[in-house]
């Protein structure tokens, strides 16, 4: 490891203590806060009368490679995967809570690069979200384990088992985009099988989106709130592939789902139809709404029918794309 | 590794979706619960309008060795030392969520295991709460993420700064028990540097005593609303030994804290009032009364005095001992 200044210590050179509070004295409060960190838990205002919770974490190797995500990356996506979940239910986040195990080599200033990386996403897609609690411990790999909490503001969480034949099917969100950018870097970034650092300034401005939503990816978290506000009757963060979580959303309502294939090729990125059904990450907004006056951000790309055979048709024909399952597909691109 | 039957898999043969599913069925509805796992998020009643979040992980190494706990053991305690954060607010856990990275070759029955220890450890410390959320995640080691939620049902919470001059301090739970059993671990039961399984039928009743407390720690949560109702002005979780813990309460309530020698001792398992004010893991309750009328199950062990130079004194006299940085304390013992 190269040498780096006295003023930025390994953290195993640190006490707990003392790498928590460079990391909270870089993050805001957040609005619900009642108690913030710093005591054996935090107290966060739910004025609704519940508490929407969900937990996602990334791991170094099956999730990340260090050679291409910085600090701010993984801190970023931490969130933003965790506040997808969230908003899928219709309800804004409120706080996040972050478990970090870090080699005692790492360095400081990639804690506190992923604490801003964090502290930017809550601030640009869930502005007075923010990390009232967590804790550190020392592992032989990085990882980064996000609890999300939300408040509904008095709507009722749109789950996925809702969606009825006669809904139009609908998605907010991009399709394909971190597929395309997780393709750039296994194929273009390494040497053998090391990953190397991505040389954005090779990529044309696509190949550089596709880059930059792999490893900060937006999701529209504005709208899952807005979706329960018009009546979705069902909706879920489409993480693993738009195939594979459509026919996770249809099993759970006991329906099958009819895409459009023009209406996937107009979305999917680069025009790339297996890629928007198959590949994952891009974390969109898949809902099921009971009329064709659509909120704004959501585009039509199927229909609710009767359930068949399968979960999920293209154009009425069965699809075929498994979907993104990063825990083999990942590993064995290792 | 051993062969196994064909009905105890490899986690990393089986998809994410399964090996949830199958913790799942082994673990009890929580009675705050108004969604449960299996959508993107859970939904939890917080009549009271708060909700009390915190998380705490262990990793394999650092907190644990797999020569030394079972699969059972780890889930018990990773609920137990998460549980108690949330009793020492003074608030009733309602929900865990778990998040799991695991080796690709761990088997089902592990984790499994581990589901079991995690329902066992609520139903019989924190009836009502239970497993509403997760992930599971590949791994090259084991590592087990849990944030605890908690609901104080109208009460205050009691954190660590209000503690004033006259006090009594009290503790409710043991002393210096589990690094008891954690120096028969080390002591007893390793070959050269390697762990290996602890002979349980080799030690005497109160050795066994130790050995369970370390493996699966049984802190008082009942007893953390309870000081809350009785007017406890401050409190907090023992995890990482009585005299920093006590250190921590005293600065940020900024006060001295004099434990009285006789009443440690009394309390200390085994007699070892070095052990009692160094060891951790414990995870009884340290609390400050403003009265001597103290609550069922706590005992009084030293005054709150005015903030003199140390944090914490021992009749009369500055506590040398650093307690226990898990941090370092272990990774030095590996």
């Amino acid at each position: 490891m190269a040498s780096a200044p006295n003023d930025d210590p390994h953290i195993g050179d640190l006490s707990e203590g003392a790498v928590l509070r460079a990391i909270l004295a870089r993050t805001a409060p957040a609005s619900h806060t009642l108690l913030g960190p710093g005591d054996d838990a935090a107290v966060l205002a739910t004025p609704s009368g519940a508490v929407v919770a969900s937990a996602d974490t990334l791991v170094e190797g099956p999730d990340f490679r260090l050679a291409w995500s910085s600090g701010y990356d993984l801190g970023w996506k931490a969130a933003a995967v965790n506040l997808s979940d969230i908003a899928a239910m219709g309800a804004v986040p409120t706080a996040l809570l972050v478990s970090l195990a870090v080699p005692a080599d790492t360095r400081l200033s990639f804690i506190e690069a992923m604490a801003d990386g964090i502290r930017e996403c809550c601030a640009q897609l869930a502005p007075g979200c923010s990390v009232v609690g967590g804790d550190l411990t020392v592992s032989e790999l990085l990882l980064i384990a996000v609890t999300a909490l939300g408040d509904l503001g008095g709507r009722v969480a749109v789950t996925r088992s809702g969606a009825r034949a006669g809904d139009i099917v609908a998605l907010a969100g991009e399709l394909g985009v971190a597929a395309a950018g997780l393709g750039l870097l296994f194929g273009r970034f390494r040497r053998g099988a090391v990953p190397v650092p991505a040389d954005r300034a090779s990529l044309d401005p696509l190949q550089q989106r596709a880059l930059d939503r792999q490893l900060r990816p937006e999701p529209p978290l504005r709208l899952g709130p807005l979706a329960a506000d018009a009546g979705a009757t069902a909706m879920m963060d489409v993480s693993d592939g738009l195939a594979l979580d459509a026919s996770r959303l249809a099993d759970a309502s006991d329906v099958t789902i009819d895409f459009s294939g023009s209406a996937l090729d107009a979305l999917a990125f680069g025009g790339d139809r297996g890629r928007a059904l198959g590949g994952g990450e891009d974390h969109g907004l898949l809902a099921a709404f009971p009329s064709s006056d659509l909120p704004a951000g959501f585009t039509r790309i199927g229909t609710v029918i009767p359930r068949s055979g399968a979960p999920v048709l293209l154009d009425g024909d069965p699809v075929t794309e498994t979907g993104w399952d990063p825990y083999r597909d990942w590993d064995h691109a290792r």
